[in-house]
């Protein structure tokens, strides 16, 4: 499925970095757990870093109720969900092109809040999002947690992913000056794991902490 | 310097988590390169990934001269720049009690188009957030790459920092269980540069470049 090409969600600059079909998009989205959510208030633009997980064509977002953005967002305003992976320094001979590889997506949609059932699906999606296996290995929600929290699910109207991989370009001229030029890749790497300083004796690193690691 | 919380920036969800003074801004800027600037056309917001630059409380941005969030930014439009870094998993016995390690900034302010010795200074500083000394190994830019360039100059008007450290925190009845808890720590990694395939022979590895492996 794609999402068509509009003027909120079409990839301007250097459009054959653009891509509308759900399989990039959703590789984009399923690559991290780390969105920037964009909102408007009175006019004013806030972008706040939250954590997400993607089911199908949908987001979900979660967080304390007393939330402002989450207070905001259930009433349906339009939103901005944009997903980034730095993957390196493209260093070109020229200044001007310089560059990085990247991966980002950017949806545009609107939110509803969720109760029951759906709640929960909502929560572990976003638990393993970000660890795999961690929520069969917790304790889960009890009914005052559940209360404290507030889930939203945010549906993709419009998407675009945009991608940059490979090397630098440069002006042609350029190719004969003696500057080096190539690319830094940049990998978000886990370091060992540290335990809770009181976590009780006897308690070994959890499958899904192994897992970062094979 | 600190900037006063106002309805704006002011972080209501945990509040000693919150930070208004120059310094700890600064250092979160300092610590990255990539933005996520936050704008509404008609309603609509938008969030996009791209790179910055800081020279004290200015905040540097640079595109494509046909950008279109570049061309809405230089009306003066209110905007907002977020930067974050993602420094760990923060595993808890419950589900509830998960969290993220990290450090960000969300800062409010506009922007103005700059011309001239600004623009290149502006273009300097951000490169040489990108990566220190390359600014000096590189082509600068010509006539007409200047032209192909819009540089905006925001100025923060309202700032805050976020930030998280440390163990997890678990209800108190939960410390007996028998799940593993700790953190499970993130660091963007640079990889070996890889020349690009074209480089004439002889070309060492910049020292730009070394520095990202000191």
């Amino acid at each position: 499925m794609d999402y068509n090409p509009t003027s909120r969600n079409k990839v301007k600059r250097i459009p054959k970095r653009g891509h509308y079909d759900q399989k990039t998009i959703f590789e984009v989205l399923d690559a991290g757990f780390l969105c920037h959510v964009g909102f408007s208030i009175e006019g004013q633009p806030f972008v706040i870093p939250t954590a997400y997980g993607r089911d199908g064509d949908t987001i979900y977002l979660h967080g304390a109720s007393t939330s402002r953005m989450l207070k905001h967002l259930e009433t349906g305003a339009p939103a901005c969900v944009t997903v980034t992976h730095l993957d390196g320094l493209v260093l070109a001979r020229s200044v001007f092109n310089h560059s990085m590889n990247y991966r980002s997506a950017v949806l545009f949609g609107n939110c509803v809040k969720l109760e029951g059932e759906e709640k929960m699906h909502a929560l572990e999606v976003v638990s393993e999002q970000i660890l795999k296996g961690r929520w069969d290995e917790s304790r889960l929600p009890n009914a005052k947690e559940l209360k404290a929290t507030s889930v939203l699910k945010f549906v993709i109207e419009e998407a675009s992913a945009k991608i940059r991989t490979g090397d630098p370009g440069d002006e042609k001229e350029d190719y004969k000056l003696p500057i080096w030029a190539g690319v830094v890749p940049i990998v978000p790497t886990y370091h060992a794991p540290i335990p809770d300083p009181v976590l009780n004796e006897g308690i070994e690193t959890p499958e899904s902490v192994k897992g970062l690691f094979e």
